[in-house]
């Protein structure tokens, strides 16, 4: 049943096959005004490509980005964005027994599970290349929410090596090929991933993920509170294990003391003198930093022969060929962040919805 | 904007606050034909309710459920199932302070962010009292589900203090306050958490919930994923900061090779020789068990005072007084036991709603 | 598959059989801050049901709704408004043949054919008890659409026997049974109705609605076009067979120039120099009056025996006994009001979803 | 708020502007293993287009889809189909004083009100040519109906002249430029409509769409009933204005006895004596054919000069030049075709998801 689809005041559907023809996005919900050209959408798929590093194998495509519709003259109409990269690299080739094996840890069981049989190029819509899209439509959540909310992400630890978080420094972020804030971390995880890249292994890494800026209030009770929506996003990503909110699993060992996040007035308005539960109470935003974090498993595709089966139901031995990533997490970051920026330009349109607020208990109440 | 129902194909949506006349809940999609009595739902609106523990405060409500439609003669009929339960505790009485005050942790400042004012009794519509409908519901996705599914969850770690797993024990959990399935673990909860509700503090917990004969393919690509949409619905449930699938955030501390589950062939077709992936891969069942764990933040009513403000903007102190649960996670065994099965059911509907799946490749493919 | 909800930003979701407990009702995206006592509610309902009449049996109950959840001290909170009905005429009686029997043009037969069986007492869930539900959730969407709205609905056709619109005038419609706004048709139809009253015979109906002071703009292109979400909203209702915007079918045979709704300046703005269109272009609103016409089957329980069969493959006669309503089209007047109230408010909140537009081209468009 | 989505199980979603790169097209819920090649689809736009006449001008463009995922070696995977067609006429041009003015009966004045702005390039959005994706999904819900669904539609009145319905023979629509089942009306049709060309007038039209085969059942109560559903997709055609099921507002002039569809046995289980009902009963099918009927309004774009103001509030003269269409009703018979084939696609995965229903009244009902 239709499933391609996320969000609901701003939804974005995508399509496409790692080896398809092309992967698509339409984004619906695109509010008028809003200046859109190519580039503003290419500068975030780029980032998602960092070519430069050894620790990123890329497919050797420009990935350029075509809106097909719904801008007229650089804004935005109203009317909803088709979004178009080309596959260059989809001439066939010899698939050997990848398409009747499975390889553990993929999908290429479950799909043939599901639908009986499979497209096994590279993967099909199980690829993470369908993740381009989201940060497609990231872009385009960003222009919705504008420049008051920042959003970026961060690789807090890799392969069990987390950073030091006195170190934070979100300048450091653009620096290194991990997207990592820490440059003493960054320094120790390009050692490792070497070894680990040469050993033909691999090593899952967690994300973390910020929005600052947004306004206290956005989210919905009951289902579909702020934090369901992100937990679905963030869980929605290829190879994602875990996702977690402010303190997450942390806030399971404290103190109901140590957890509390206090309040105080400010110039501004109430102010909290903690942050653990990441911006978000009861679904709805705090008007502090929104803090997701997720954890993405170590890459399936390895060197080492593994034990698995085929489609045919016999046991055979599979190892994965050619190109390896040894940390897919990497990629995650700016995906993340996409995804952060879709639920939240989602939620900022339907709280839109339900027009000016009462200030205060109406009289009587 | 609309937030209040869950699932698509098997959709329920609830209703009603705390200290209003009373909860509802009315879930669609149910088949035709499958047998329904009140008793049937009450059973596991009884097991979220262990009056007889001191662990935790309850209302002094029988939480009686009615089947308002759905049914015919004790069979559901295709049309949707209402359900009501009446609230007695609503006696109008003093709420003093906490009407303008707001209680750190809690959702009353991000209500009245959101909506100008809010219904303060009892903490309205972020109560957990609404998780009863959650649970009423559940119990009509069991239904769906069949024998051959089994549903359970049991507490892991309570205030920082993990089972030990090699005692897991199922038949465990119900003798003992905790949902522990570990009877070690579940004596010295109990020890703590005399301490802790003495000291009028509170402690955070771990559950985990499993789905045992779940077929494999069930789940959809690429947004609705089995996963994804089992993120949204723990981390939709009050006071949860992080979900996990299986392995979860251990999983991206492991190497590739470590978290690899391996397949091989068995008497009843393809297994795994490990359960990683927490019965999910791809967004889709395995056809291993189904392993969800979330975590519950610490109660954030304490009896320690704690800073605050009011809607006013003056600087309070705010303390809570009467009845107080030291660790809210207890309760939210149930509810996550009854969000599983919901997700479950909505989706064993949509996959269904494919209809019969070619075997193996179509000719030629 | 789920299918009683209505609606996207302001959605209603019913349930409830004839003869069943209770008929009830889930209205989910109710901005924060609206005046709302059951009296308001009861008031639409009361008019659904004008017991003096002859020309409209009616079940001899109270039908007093009662408001579950949603508002606090009388006013709405942005939680959903649940709406509960007791049936009490559901004593246990005789079906006799009915529950084997298919009534010809009643929807038994096709209920069997879905789900296999069906809850035969009083129509189940394809009675028109449900619609009561639709007028109170109408209630509530002509509080967010404010006084600046009018919606009134009128009967303008009756076995065949149309109004004069020169003699339309409102303030009859509540001087006379039929919601007639021309008083001699209403003296004709109540001639005519009470022969057919008296032969057991049913005639249909067509009914119009209107909606003035609706600002210009809303509607959604494509699919949710207002215009397309109103014909659902009328074809949804018990016995509705044709839907028309405007001119509807009468357009089809004007020419090009015949049809063309003019515009000029006037001093609040652009108008129209007629309303062919029926205050909707482009699936959007024009500002001018939202005009829906909608027909009205025949009542299918009559007196005359008709030629059916019953579930086990035999033919047998049907004859309706018991109380009779020779014209179900008299009572949809008020229900089609409240699924135009209904439509509105739901495109009302989606509009507001956009937030500010643009005025005019922006910058170098 | 985001609309350009049609149908729930079986849903496809929309974009592109008639002067745009290009109209696209998501489908999403296909079912994998059926045969789908582009001239599958090519084959319906290609009727949508009937170049050969003098009554429908056409673009001068080739039209020819692409198929960018969801196939796998000729086969349907169960992922979604995205389909694409460049325009190739998007030349920059003069458009002169129409991307100031308004015309009458265009949702020129309606989309500059919701949206600030507009692209007025051919229309935009709002132009017919978004049919064609309408068209290119309705070729793949037909296959998913299968062949023994028949679904054909025909022009039954043109500018208020009717088919005699004696006459009507199916063969017949393919042998004349207006889909006419009758030789007769085709030959008045081709003479009044060379007429209204040459006078830069036009007429509208009504077309009936019928599908044949389809099992009882289909269709769900109360708000998506199937009818209901058929409106909304017949009604979201550009320039529709009415919609009937079966005898539609005629239903509204007969008797209870007239209007009665009696049941008798055959051989093949319970038919019906005559469709009134044109297929549905209580929102679900009969088995009977399902028989829609919709009017398209006269073409708007007319070469006689009418009043209208621009969008700087000034009074002006409008006068459609160049290409013209004299009825656009003909090109909307396959569009028609398509939706109600997009309904019917939908509305079976939706009622498959119910899984195996019950065979008469479980035990004791």
């Amino acid at each position: 049943m239709a499933g391609n689809s996320f969000g609901t005041a701003f939804r974005f559907t995508t399509f496409g096959e790692s080896h398809g023809p092309a992967m698509g996005c339409v984004v619906d919900g695109v509010p008028p005004g809003l200046p859109l050209a190519p580039a503003d959408v290419q500068h975030w798929l780029d980032r998602r490509k960092p070519g430069s590093s050894r620790f990123v194998t890329q497919r050797r495509e420009p990935d350029e980005v075509e809106i097909l519709s719904g801008t007229f003259e650089g804004w935005t109409t109203g009317t909803p964005v088709g979004l178009l990269i080309r596959n260059q690299d989809q001439r066939s080739k010899d698939y050997g027994e990848i398409k009747d094996q499975y390889r553990p840890g993929h999908a290429d069981y479950t799909y043939d599970a599901k639908y009986g049989f499979r497209d096994y190029r590279g993967g099909g819509r199980a690829s993470a290349r369908e993740t381009a899209m989201r940060v497609a439509a990231g872009a385009i959540a960003r222009k919705i929410l504008g420049d008051g909310v920042v959003i970026r992400g961060a690789l807090v630890e890799l392969g069990g090596d987390p950073i030091d978080r006195d170190r934070w420094d979100w300048a450091t972020c653009e620096t290194n090929p991990f997207w990592s804030p820490d440059a003493a971390a960054a320094a120790r995880w390009e050692a490792k991933l070497d070894e680990v890249r040469k050993a033909g292994s691999s090593v899952g890494a967690v994300i973390e993920v910020h929005a600052e800026g947004v306004p206290a209030g956005l989210g919905e009770p009951v289902y579909d509170k702020l934090d369901a929506d992100l937990a679905k996003a963030m869980m929605s990503i290829n190879a994602v294990k875990g996702v977690e909110i402010g303190r997450g699993f942390e806030a399971a060992r404290l103190s109901g003391e140590a957890n509390a996040d206090e309040m105080r007035m400010s110039d501004t308005g109430p102010v909290f003198t903690a942050n653990s539960a990441g911006g978000i109470l009861g679904g709805l935003t705090t008007g502090e930093t929104v803090v997701v974090r997720f954890a993405v498993k170590p890459t399936s595709s390895i060197l080492t022969p593994r034990r698995s089966v085929d489609r045919f139901g016999a046991e055979v031995e599979v190892r994965t060929k050619g190109r390896h990533d040894p940390c897919v997490g990497i990629r995650a970051v700016p995906v993340g962040e996409a995804m952060l920026a879709g639920v939240l330009a989602d939620h900022l349109l339907r709280d839109r919805a339900l027009g000016p607020r009462p200030r205060g208990r109406p009289e009587g109440a």
